[in-house]
């Protein structure tokens, strides 16, 4: 029984009702987003329907969110679309094996890391480089759309790319499909902005306004689909479905396709995780639920491979499906496992009903999806608190759009990473005085705090390690020089949670330096763990000085002239 | 009168004398040294007495160290002799141009990157990076010079390629080079073991007998030309050297070898600078004074470009002949001046004094030189101390051997990097509670401390940051459902030395979560410059909790029910 998920184990026949509603909202989702996706990945309109079925299932199996929707999602989708640009004709054969193997391989790729247990990488993306990622991501959705806005179609990688493709097509625009979408764009844009107060005003409850704004796409494209019927517009429309399940394929690359779409597969994977993790972990707090990184790297690996065998492509959480999914009142994963049931039957024998959909309106849909994507509070918050996040955050959006969605994750993690290499590598450094009256040692530039003459007491405010301990040194020398007067110079290590051997050995040389000197070396509140280190290490017999439990006892025992060792 | 070098602006008659006595000392160490490293790099040996003039004039124009003595040196020897395996034929016209432009480009590389203030580079080389470096440059050094020893030569960059180059000479051994450098060997370790104490007891000062056996290698490569010119040994000799003073010449080379030695210049640049630089401020820790990093990288840059122009190839500090400069009294660069002017003269009319040194002596200088470079204290002491610092050595020793000096360094650095950065991604958290009778709260799990049954006091040893908020957001939702009971939750942010914008998200997301289940957020010990951060944010108007001064001062206020903000 505990193969089971932990949801199906313990559930409650109240929660049926809740799920079969979300349900229902589910399905209203997926159907516009399946085909829209579908869309901007290259493929047919049907490989999006397939997607949100087996995935669907699988996640439901083995992943520990209650209500994240994973399916068809828009940067999984993109990201897939510009890691095939020339390497296929989109649509075609080829570039639906490619687009299958990407799922298969980011799939397989995720299980093997969540058994190495691999989902700690999920930390090493920042939000600003996941700020940047979707910024740019979107950007480049919306010009990647735009072509089918105008009846048209345009390919590449980057935004240049694209832009060029587009702007040599536009002559041969479709009038009828511009019209379309544009309708449709005001209609969306319009109903996003009025359409919740109107209902709320007309007497719906709040929940059940914002629920209807959020399905409201699907009427929009079934408008669109009536008025294409009724109108005999000539414009390209999703067409004739094959009926029936998806199919069990085994999609067959070459070596050449494999080393051309490793990368993709890589940044899939790594993306394709964070962001559903950090959804499911931010659905997860509001229920006092931990999600385990591991457990869901493996159910996102499982339902990609899912994908990549069932006719689909790369799929991830769905932000906006996942709150509505919520918003519906989904208690468990049924919701989910429902919904794709409910896919299933319109497989099997209701493709029709999507034949005339206009794909100018398909695309208006995503356009207007995606651009609340671009978050740009994030952007301003880093402008506005640290100003090297805002640089990493511009610098990777710039990125996606010039150099493609792989290099940019690349760069992004590896420019945060420098930049928090580097802050630590030069710490900042307190001078400690004593406010007067009390116990309390302050920095003596914050504070009117009262300093020794002979006595120099340091707060290091950082871990001591090899990039900082040459610069620590070379502080502490200098701060020295300044006051030539000093006999004890005692660090106050509150906040250095670690010291490694290079460190170690600065401290060392510091030591033997300051002892040739007449300078005695004292340390004060050394953390446990570091505690245990030093003294293993013997460096606790070298020292010219003592450890003392805190600034102020080393203070009173310096200023008295003792030298008994009050080891914490 | 501000463009003269420091020491020279403020020179005291006095310390003529002893810099004229250091001068001899480092003219008798930099005889055998000069065309043992020569030989080592695959040059004539006259290269190695070019190498001792220009570039030491140089270093004591620019250079911030009072007896740092610049010049030829094992390390940029070895690791040119490496990278230009392949690229021509060692002692040729054409590896004579490569090595002077390796030492040419590196030194204007350094330039530039002591303008650009790059000299904090230096940092990221970490003790276990450089000794692990030194340890496997020390073995390869050994073995490039075994051939030697047999009077054989053999080439290659790896220990591998040259171990099997030595295999296949082996049977040509010249038995008279094999004796001369057998006795060699024995005479330097004999004279590196008793000869200090032996002198000591004739009655001779402890840092004069220290200095005898410093110098002692010039006497055995002495006795070895006279063994070779009375006995008329047939083996490779120093042979003529042209008389002169060094060639001013620009070493040309095309776009190929360019290509083919950057990767060397590189890490010439890098390592050579690290180790003059880490051997400048120790030795002036001593005087109290500080070296400044981009000084010295520029000083040592322009020192390499004057070997590359005078027919000289890469120097570097020398630890040996350093330490016997201060032994030896010096108190100036003047030392290392008088130095290269005796050596000057020396090359205008006493070139033939070199004719009959023998080879295999010189190599068997280099062996027992470079065999107390191999420093396992730092290798025992990570053991002890910190088994992943062991491991960077270990990695980087075996990479020097089996890839290259140059993938070496870059795989240790990458490898420290990830180390400090995986170490900081998992941060230790420790439960508090108060130490009974004090006000001192500590780890539960070290102290036997009260906690009270609804507030729960938890301090993060780690500035908060992308790569580990996520990890420190589960580990407190942990915490809490372990004790269902916790109502409020301190944070003592004592260690925390920054927060950044995904850290401060990452806390936002905590404290809207924490706050709909009831759980109120509190920070206490907040540093000043997080303190400015976190105001400047607007996150203090969110905070469910407040802001305390003290650990002491927040569990008192929680207790009684207060939630004043006692802002620091």
């Amino acid at each position: 029984m505990s193969y089971l998920p932990v949801w199906l184990r313990d559930y409650r026949r109240a929660d049926f009702s809740h799920d079969l509603v979300a349900s229902a909202t589910l399905l209203v989702l997926l159907v516009p987003q399946g085909l829209a996706y579908a869309l901007l990945a290259g493929l047919p309109p049907q490989a999006g329907l397939y997607a949100s079925i087996a995935p669907v299932l699988v996640y439901a199996l083995f992943g520990s969110s209650a209500t994240l929707s994973v399916g068809p999602a828009a940067l999984p989708s993109l990201m897939t679309a510009t890691a095939l640009a020339g390497l296929a004709v989109p649509g075609s054969a080829a570039w639906i094996a490619l687009a299958g193997a990407v799922a298969l391989l980011s799939g397989l790729l995720r299980v093997v890391l969540a058994w190495l247990r691999f989902g700690f990488v999920a930390n090493f993306l920042s939000q600003s480089v996941v700020g940047g990622f979707v910024a740019g991501s979107a950007v480049l959705i919306v010009l990647s759309q735009s072509p089918q806005l105008f009846g048209l179609t345009a390919h590449g990688a980057t935004a240049w790319q694209i832009a060029v493709s587009l702007v040599h097509a536009l002559p041969g625009y479709n009038p009828s499909a511009l019209a379309l979408s544009a309708a449709a764009l005001v209609l969306l844009l319009v109903g996003k902005r009025w359409l919740r107060p109107l209902l709320q005003r007309l007497g719906l409850p709040a929940a059940r306004a914002d629920l209807a704004a959020k399905a409201f796409p699907i009427v929009v494209v079934v408008l669109g689909g009536l008025v294409v019927q009724l109108g005999q517009l000539p414009v390209r429309v999703v067409g004739a479905l094959p009926n029936g399940l998806p199919p069990l394929s085994w999609p067959l690359i070459d070596l050449a396709g494999l080393q051309a779409i490793w990368p993709a597969v890589l940044a899939i994977a790594l993306v394709g995780f964070v962001d559903s993790y950090s959804l499911a972990q931010s659905l997860a707090l509001k229920r006092r639920e931990t999600v385990e990184p591991d457990r869901e790297l493996f159910a996102l690996g499982a339902a990609n491979t899912a994908a990549g065998l069932t006719g689909g492509f790369p799929v991830s959480a769905s932000f906006g499906r996942s709150a509505a999914n919520e918003l519906a009142g989904a208690r468990t994963q049924l919701a989910g496992v429902l919904a794709a049931g409910w896919m299933a039957l319109l497989l099997l024998g209701f493709t029709e009903l999507f034949a005339s959909l206009p794909l100018a309106v398909l695309a208006a849909t995503i356009v207007t999806a995606v651009s609340q994507m671009i978050d740009l509070s994030v952007l301003k918050l880093a402008w506005r608190y640290d100003r090297r996040d805002a640089l990493v955050y511009l610098t990777t959006a710039a990125c996606v759009l010039l150099l493609g969605v792989v290099d940019a994750i690349l760069l992004g993690v590896g420019l945060s990473l420098a930049l928090f290499i580097w802050r630590t590598s030069q710490p900042h450094l307190a001078v400690l005085g004593r406010v007067p009256g009390t116990e309390h040692y302050r920095n003596i530039l914050r504070y009117e705090a009262v300093t020794e003459p002979d006595i120099l007491a340091v707060r290091v405010d950082e871990s001591l390690y090899f990039a900082n301990i040459r610069f620590v040194r070379a502080a502490l020398v200098a701060l020295l020089r300044e006051r030539p007067a000093t006999r004890q110079l005692l660090l106050v290590l509150s906040a250095v949670n670690a010291i490694d051997v290079s460190a170690l050995q600065g401290l060392r040389e510091l030591n033997r330096g300051l002892r040739e000197q007449g300078v005695q070396l004292h340390l004060a509140v050394v953390k446990g763990p570091v505690m245990d280190q030093l003294k293993q290490s013997g460096f606790l017999d070298e020292l010219s000085g003592a450890v003392h439990l805190s600034t102020h006892a080393a203070m009173q025992a310096l200023k008295a002239g003792e030298n008994s060792d009050f080891i914490i």
